[in-house]
């Protein structure tokens, strides 16, 4: 069921021609939930969420049982140019505290009932500093991209894919910065908490990048800018979209992501939701230009996937109002 | 603990003097927080959340394990007048759907792990119709903040607070424009979907009933223009601070409820957080009087506690990270 590709180039041919959702499915759906007890359109986004995800699922009446969280980490040239208040080491060592059940990721996965995988990718190879050569040569990226094409499990029904990387939020940055415009100051925030030094310091490396790196499209762009974890994010919410596995949207980091496949089909992201709204400052702006609304805005700003998982609980309540709920005719109830 | 009161006068003196929070278990709480594997501040309102309930919980490292539901019916008198979409019949009807477990609450309810209870306070004795004399007597009025009272589980470690009743969301505009003054028009909304005829019938209601009975204090002003399951709702909040449960409040008509408490005590609702801002018209305006910010904003507007139960979600995920998280030390990584 799921394609194959080994370049770049053969990405590009799939991208180009992605899935649609079940129409039939969907207006099933759209049936029933006008049958539900409950006013019309009493359930707000919840209703018009669970018509999405039954027309991904292909099933009017589905529920949320196996959700899978993927964090990927990668490590990134430009940490070496102090962006970041934290030291590259972290990477790894934040690693291990997934594994070990450590860090907020696992809590809200456990929360969530989902299982979590993680994919540390080539800790030890960061990706080159951007404001010099491209991050990742082609052959690099599409390996990354094939690491999180490869780590969806088919049987998954909602997909949140998070991250670890110092310095991520600069190559994030930069990839905003090259495919919306505006200044390099508008897309570059202050990540993990860092001080105006640091933030005027990463505000130049982004500028500095783009510049260097600036045309091509999504996936060149993903190459030059981003970084492996960044690039396997793109890779398995593109291979989502063949599983037919709708995906929640994270924070500034996957979003910009996301953005890589946005800009190869404006359609790329229809199986995808906004998760939530993340604190770093410019993940609102790139939302807006990704025309998403996020269903959480509770200040998160720590990343591994932390605000999708939490909204795993939004899509769950969605569809167990949808398919658990009783019709009026069943429940004896007056209509309007 | 939970001490008894039988008249309106016996609650005012519980409310005169309500139990505060552990400082030492919320600063316990707090110390903890800052020792977690993540940047300063990153799981944003969670944070807050955490160090919050574990005051009220009087342990610096609780967990959310026993959750309440509680959704109090009751019928309204001003029902008979024309300002609902829906029969008065449909709150009996919904109460039968409680039970048999068909209502989006008892979805909500399940997701979040939560013991639900279902109280229909006699029903068939609707409140008088209060453009014409008072909802309730005091006497009856007390009967119903007695029923909320001692419908909380003293074992619940968080409580949600729902309700059913026909003509509700008249009963509560009445309360927040008798105790936060503006028109009787900027406290009406369309509840369950009115049209605009009935609006404007609704908001008659609504501004007559508070000119007959203006003044008084929040209890009086409960009796005259609230409802027996608005009184329950107020009776559960407060029953809650004496047996430090938090609590998650729902939409308008919760909110309602609970302005009755806090015009009593300004600190009466330091145990709540507000759990969504509701797509009812005057609910974001009542929820400012109230200075609560709202977990989520999902434009429901149901009722029947579904809003604070999706909440639910999110005090579990604020408790399980702070709670389950490893520490910098423990996980081995880096501090800033």
């Amino acid at each position: 069921m799921l394609p194959d590709f080994q370049t770049l180039d053969d990405l590009r041919g799939l991208l180009a021609d992605l899935p649609d959702p079940d129409a039939t499915a969907a207006q099933g759906a759209s049936d029933r939930n006008a049958q539900l007890t409950k006013p019309p359109g009493a359930l707000g986004r919840l209703e018009d969420l669970a018509i999405w995800y039954a027309g991904w699922r292909g099933n009017p009446r589905p529920e949320v049982k196996a959700p899978q969280v993927i964090v990927f980490a990668g490590n990134h040239g430009v940490a070496a140019l102090g962006v970041s208040a934290f030291p590259a080491a972290v990477t790894a060592q934040m690693v291990a505290n997934f594994q070990a059940g450590g860090a907020a990721i696992n809590q809200l996965a456990k929360l969530a009932g989902a299982r979590m995988d993680v994919h540390a990718i080539d800790l030890d190879r960061p990706t080159a500093d951007f404001t010099q050569e491209p991050a990742m040569s082609d052959t690099d990226c599409a390996a990354a991209l094939r690491t999180g094409w490869n780590a969806v499990d088919a049987q998954a029904d909602l997909l949140v894919v998070g991250e670890m990387g110092i310095a991520n939020t600069t190559a994030a940055a930069a990839l905003a910065h090259a495919l919306f415009g505006g200044a390099a100051h508008d897309w570059t925030g202050r990540g993990t908490g860092i001080d105006d030094v640091t933030l005027d310091t990463k505000t130049r490396v982004v500028a500095d990048g783009v510049k260097r790196h600036f045309g091509g499209d999504g996936l060149d762009l993903l190459a030059r800018l981003g970084g492996r974890e960044i690039a396997a994010m793109a890779g398995a919410i593109a291979a989502a979209r063949f599983h037919r596995i709708p995906v929640i949207l994270d924070g500034f980091i996957c979003c910009a992501a996301a953005a890589c496949l946005q800009a190869m089909n404006p359609s790329a992201l229809d199986h995808c939701v906004a998760g939530h709204r993340s604190a770093e400052g410019a993940h609102a702006a790139l939302l807006e230009r990704l025309t998403l609304t996020p269903l959480l805005s509770l200040n998160l700003r720590l990343g591994e996937g932390s605000g999708a998982a939490l909204a795993i609980q939004v899509v769950k309540a969605a569809m167990a109002c949808h398919s658990g709920m009783a019709t009026f005719a069943e429940a004896g109830v007056s209509e309007v």
